[in-house]
């Protein structure tokens, strides 16, 4: 939010990204990696996965259309954002009540399921304290943003690596930390479905209602913050998305599924560390020319 | 046919478009949110699903080719679509013949079956019936499109909306709402099979009938009818056939699923309202170039 | 690498891309169809295609990465490619060690498994005799490369043939006919599960084990091979892979699926066939706008 007032939405955007990325690929592929360990074969709802990975289905396009608009037509999707955000909110109201209240038992395989931030029960708590908790733990990331934007860039001033990959790569390590251990621990637990909660939980929670959160904020302060992520960072959702719903589908899993998602990881964390953003005046899409020796 | 013979190619592309994706999206979203607000949790055939899904994806393959070597290689791709449209027709009737004849329990789980027009039941009637029923009913959509392609343009200018908003979303709503109501009443009586034959059999037939149908006959007609969609179509078109083959896939269906369907409706409507097409002389890619505040 | 050396890398790459489609559509394809005319529906162990697949799309991730990175900020993409590559080979590794080693079980569901080369029964040979194998075999592919090289461009000009379609679809039909005629032999005899192994396997280990080694023999050459196919390469392998991976997710096969993949390779046969690589000095990416009649 206070990124939103200093303007500094590109980094606002790449650390959301990252969050997503990291919980989809890192997390999840760490717990399977380690899961996988120890036990030969797991096996987990996959209910849960499939609805999460829809949620996120429906977040990616929300990012496409902007995209592709503006590729198409060359029109700025500031208005088409705000719209798809409202969308994007009322799914994820519908989702928490689908979740929540109408069909609990579909999440609830056998263990109290842990959904959004640090490892809280949730299925224990009401919609009401649900909420409560997503509002809290927004205004945390809101107000830590704040701190994050000021010294990201001299970071990547002082460091020489590219804003992209502190922003997608480093700063979500680091901010999720605690999921993350969680997650794992639980995997070791043979809990999957615990860290497949966490994980997936995060990434549809970021994905759907902070991201349009920001993007509704924006527009009240009048911030022209949209959905538009370059087509590099579309991509790499893109791919995470497909990538986790292909591991997740059938219910088991095994440690080759969770080395596969932490090398997609870190194929696209090499992308970003190579990755330089193009400067307004140098154009960028002159050179889709096969290059040939 | 005759929307052909007045050059109006792009119209009845987007209407075509159209109503693949309505019957994909609203349609379908529409049956499966209607059906899981009657009965917790519905049960279907997903073989059917499944098969419609493959030749969905072919359909795609035959835009995406032409896409991408426009794009690439700077070329029309009028020859490229008229050999892959005559690909299509082959498909179509292979698919035809495997569901009438050779893999016809394959489709029929509790039901008699209906797929394509406006609720016939199809499985008891023979193969050359169906085949009628294709011919004439195309040849209804052309003579409908005479009339349409006359008044839409008129229609643009005076409400204000765009051309493509009123081909793709506006225009297949009315036209297809016998359908739409059959799918849905279907699908209140828990009969969610009969739902799906008439909203994937329809999105089939004109994918891989009509379509390529339109391109043949402008090729006699010496029309330079082609597949290219551009790039917001075909991602439109590719997101809808990826998000219902994975709602599709594991032969369950509750509320959210519908709504994750209609939502991907609504955004993608909203995508094509604001949605310019951009004048020839107006250079559209020059702006791939990350948009920094 | 011989044809490194000459700097032939376009070639290399097509022949390499060629091999992969042919292996997932034509083989698979012609192996599927022939099964499912002999047996109504085949069975099949779906755990060895959906590892095939999650390791394909790991090879298309890093396909997809540097030809994002390049359109996006306009750089080469050859450090992104080197490293992708190295983690393509240590992926190849943890699968070759959890296909042999951990998880045989997975694979040999009725019958000795073949992978890989000419139809080598590879599960009652030792971990290291199969990589001296794979050694061997990829010294064949790259002595062949050599005179396929010098040869390739002659044929081009006096057949008036484009050069991507020789290198894409007659050179790999011509190379791997034996792999080819050995899977749909094993279809006919419906077993199914070794034609996947052969057809699946060898796709993998060209994309996650020639490829790569390619990349990092050219580096220590100084030859800058990268891993960035052009758009339309990059989009025919990605529907390659999705439509595989949709078509065997279930287990189950008839001759339909079969046939669909093989209409796939002709419509993308199609596209490389009046796909003309543009030249340098053309600039090839202005026309993305809207054709209007």
């Amino acid at each position: 939010m206070f990124a939103l007032h200093q303007e500094k939405i590109l980094v606002l955007k790449y650390s959301l990204l990252g969050s997503i990325l990291s919980n989809l690929l890192l997390v999840l592929g760490t717990s399977l990696l380690c899961g996988g360990l120890v036990v030969k074969e797991q096996r987990f709802n996959h209910k849960q996965a499939d609805v999460n990975a829809l949620l996120l289905l429906v977040g990616l396009l929300c990012h496409v259309l902007p995209l592709a608009s503006r590729i198409g037509s060359g029109a700025a999707a500031v208005d088409l954002s705000r719209a798809c955000s409202i969308m994007m909110l009322l799914t994820y109201a519908a989702y928490l009540y689908f979740q929540l209240k109408s069909h609990g038992q579909l999440f609830s395989s056998q263990s109290p399921q842990v959904e959004g931030g640090g490892g809280e029960e949730e299925a224990v708590i009401g919609f009401w304290s649900a909420l409560g908790w997503l509002v809290g733990m927004t205004a945390v990331i809101a107000l830590l943003s704040e701190y994050v934007v000021g010294t990201i860039e001299a970071a990547s001033d002082s460091w020489g690596v590219s804003m992209s990959f502190i922003g997608v790569i480093l700063l979500p390590i680091v901010g999720n930390a605690a999921e993350h251990a969680g997650a794992i621990i639980f995997a070791f637990k043979n809990k999957l479905d615990i860290s497949l909660g966490v994980a997936l939980g995060s990434a549809t929670q970021i994905s759907m209602f902070v991201v349009p959160l920001c993007v509704l904020a924006g527009w009240i302060m009048g911030i022209p913050m949209d959905l538009d992520l370059n087509l590099l960072e579309t991509a790499s959702l893109a791919f995470s998305i497909i990538v986790t719903a292909l591991t997740l589908q059938d219910g088991q899993s095994h440690y080759l599924k969770g080395l596969v998602l932490l090398i997609c990881y870190l194929a696209i964390s090499a992308g970003f560390f190579v990755h330089k953003i193009p400067t307004s005046d140098q154009g960028s899409t002159g050179d889709l020319e096969l290059k040939q020796s």
